[in-house]
């Protein structure tokens, strides 16, 4: 049986949206559990307008909310019952197998590696969010956990990711590739010239090389590995940039007459195509290299990417993830 | 007089493409002279195709061609006859104002140091590209010519950058800004967190601090500051998910009959709007800080973007660009 903690009061449209999706993963997998934790009240309110087996999920109270801008380490420490910090200490004590919340990502990055711990042999611990592809979906890490990294944790990124996307997402041999500003071996920073050799030696990835920023988007590599400055400025342009296109084409198809006519006839066939570039579907940013699993979806997730991602981290679990790092991370460590 | 050498061998459509912006560059212009750098012959066939005033535009003969792959320090030593050592030297010597490019980035950028010089007080010459936004354009600054900048550095590229948005692309006032993963001063890498100060501190620069990069496609800065690398995967992701959504849109309206038909109507109105969303149309990417002005345009520029880079040499140097450079590094060195 896998036990999976939701944060039920974080995000744009909790507790509604939450714990919609922990209601529909439960009624999808016979063989899970899941603790919504948050004000006990609003949340049993809410699970009242759903039907689900009551079995499968249980109520944890949880007083205290975490906001955005509330400074990460002072939150955590001041707000012992808040959800987000009541929701980890299930995952340490064992009660739970992940975490899953939309709520404040400083909170989460930062409780995470306090409260649940690194797992044995990290150095630290990346998020590491899905972004969608022409082809699918690739893995960006790291992408806000740890500024100014080092060498060996891009080579650590570089396996955990690899684990991730082969045993979570099922890509087989999945490919390795560091972000870069050209694609010969001798360009980039200090920090892409130090990680490009300890790439091509470790053992157990697919290393394909350099990645320039324009590949990206194309499906070149598997696991994008940066370090988490860029990594956020990947991630957040990717999101501004689809934005800002999806809303000038909607302007453009309603500035004519003519061109109103067609939008009517193009919109259903266009919505289809869209979806299928928005990485929501696949679930949240796993950030790896914890004792356990914690989760973090978008701000604004609804229950589609809620559900998804607590069904995510019974994938996780049932792959033995955490083993699977630990056994690689070893392994190098014995070189 | 202004006049401005172009590299005729340079970029995906050369000779032809670059020829042809000159001639428009110059039926355009009256008061301005294009000196076509190129393999004589090559150069005066495709000038016959195209009627222009012969006392504006003159043949510099160049005999070699420095291929994108070379190693550009190598190449600039060896090939001293080359299109972009001959239009360079025409800059030093005075003959030329400005060179306009669509060849090797790395060639360019480093003959544009060794051949023309910096300006006075000018630590790094940044490269900055005009991106395309909802509300017009913005200056990425820097872009690819000096990676592991110091703060020192980006404080400059905001005052260069500042004056080139205000006198060439006619800003009043642009708002400066520096990448940043939050939108809070404390946030940040290293680098950030040592430029921050140093930019709130710069005289004559309207600096609004950080910028998210989810807010660059939205026109939330006009001047937005970084170091190479990261300018590098911004101007590169852009282009990749620019490309990506546009390539899946027109995937999406013809995946059905209905579709197909709406796609024909609301073609010509989506053409417009597109249109606004790309960047050539202002002109080349201009390497800042050097003695005289070197600009680079696409490698798959054509007549269009070459004809708007010449125009922009001539604002430039009517503006007196570099002194105002020179004159703002000055007061700040004597502060």
């Amino acid at each position: 049986m896998i036990k999976v903690a939701v944060d039920a009061m974080g995000g744009d449209y909790a507790p509604g949206e939450m714990v919609a999706g922990a209601v529909e993963a439960v009624n999808a997998k016979p063989g899970i559990q899941v603790f919504l934790v948050g004000q006990e009240q609003a949340v049993v309110s809410e699970l009242s307008k759903h039907t689900y087996n009551k079995d499968q999920i249980q109520v944890v109270n949880a007083t205290e909310v975490i906001a955005t801008e509330e400074p990460p380490v002072n939150a955590i420490r001041k707000k012992k019952d808040s959800s987000i910090v009541v929701g980890l200490n299930l995952v340490k004590q064992g009660e739970a197998d992940a975490f899953v919340s939309a709520g404040s990502s400083g909170a989460i990055l930062v409780s995470g590696q306090v409260i649940v711990g690194r797992n044995k042999g990290v150095e630290r611990p990346p998020l590491a969010p899905l972004i969608p592809t022409e082809k699918g979906v690739s893995l960006l890490i790291d992408c806000g956990a740890n500024v100014d990294a080092r060498a060996s944790h891009l080579a650590q990124f570089a396996q955990m990711g690899s684990i991730y996307m082969e045993h979570v997402m099922g890509i087989k041999n999945p490919r390795v590739a560091i972000v870069n500003i050209g694609a010969e071996e001798e360009k980039g920073n200090a920090l892409v010239k130090e990680t490009f050799p300890l790439l091509k030696e470790c053992k157990g990835i697919n290393f394909i090389g350099s990645i320039e920023a324009r590949e990206i988007p194309h499906g070149g590599a598997d696991v994008i590995v940066c370090e988490a400055f860029v990594g956020n400025v990947i991630l957040k342009l990717y999101e501004g940039v689809g934005a800002t296109l999806i809303s000038m084409v909607k302007g453009g198809m309603m500035s004519t007459l003519r061109s109103k006519i067609g939008a009517l006839l193009v919109k259903p066939a266009l919505r289809e195509t869209l979806k299928s570039f928005d990485g929501s579907q696949y679930g949240g940013a796993p950030l790896l290299g914890l004792k356990g699993l914690v989760v973090k979806t978008h701000g604004n997730s609804k229950r589609t990417e809620v559900r998804n991602s607590i069904i995510q981290c019974v994938t996780f679990k049932e792959q033995d993830i955490n083993g699977k790092i630990r056994q690689c991370l070893d392994v190098q460590n014995e070189k």
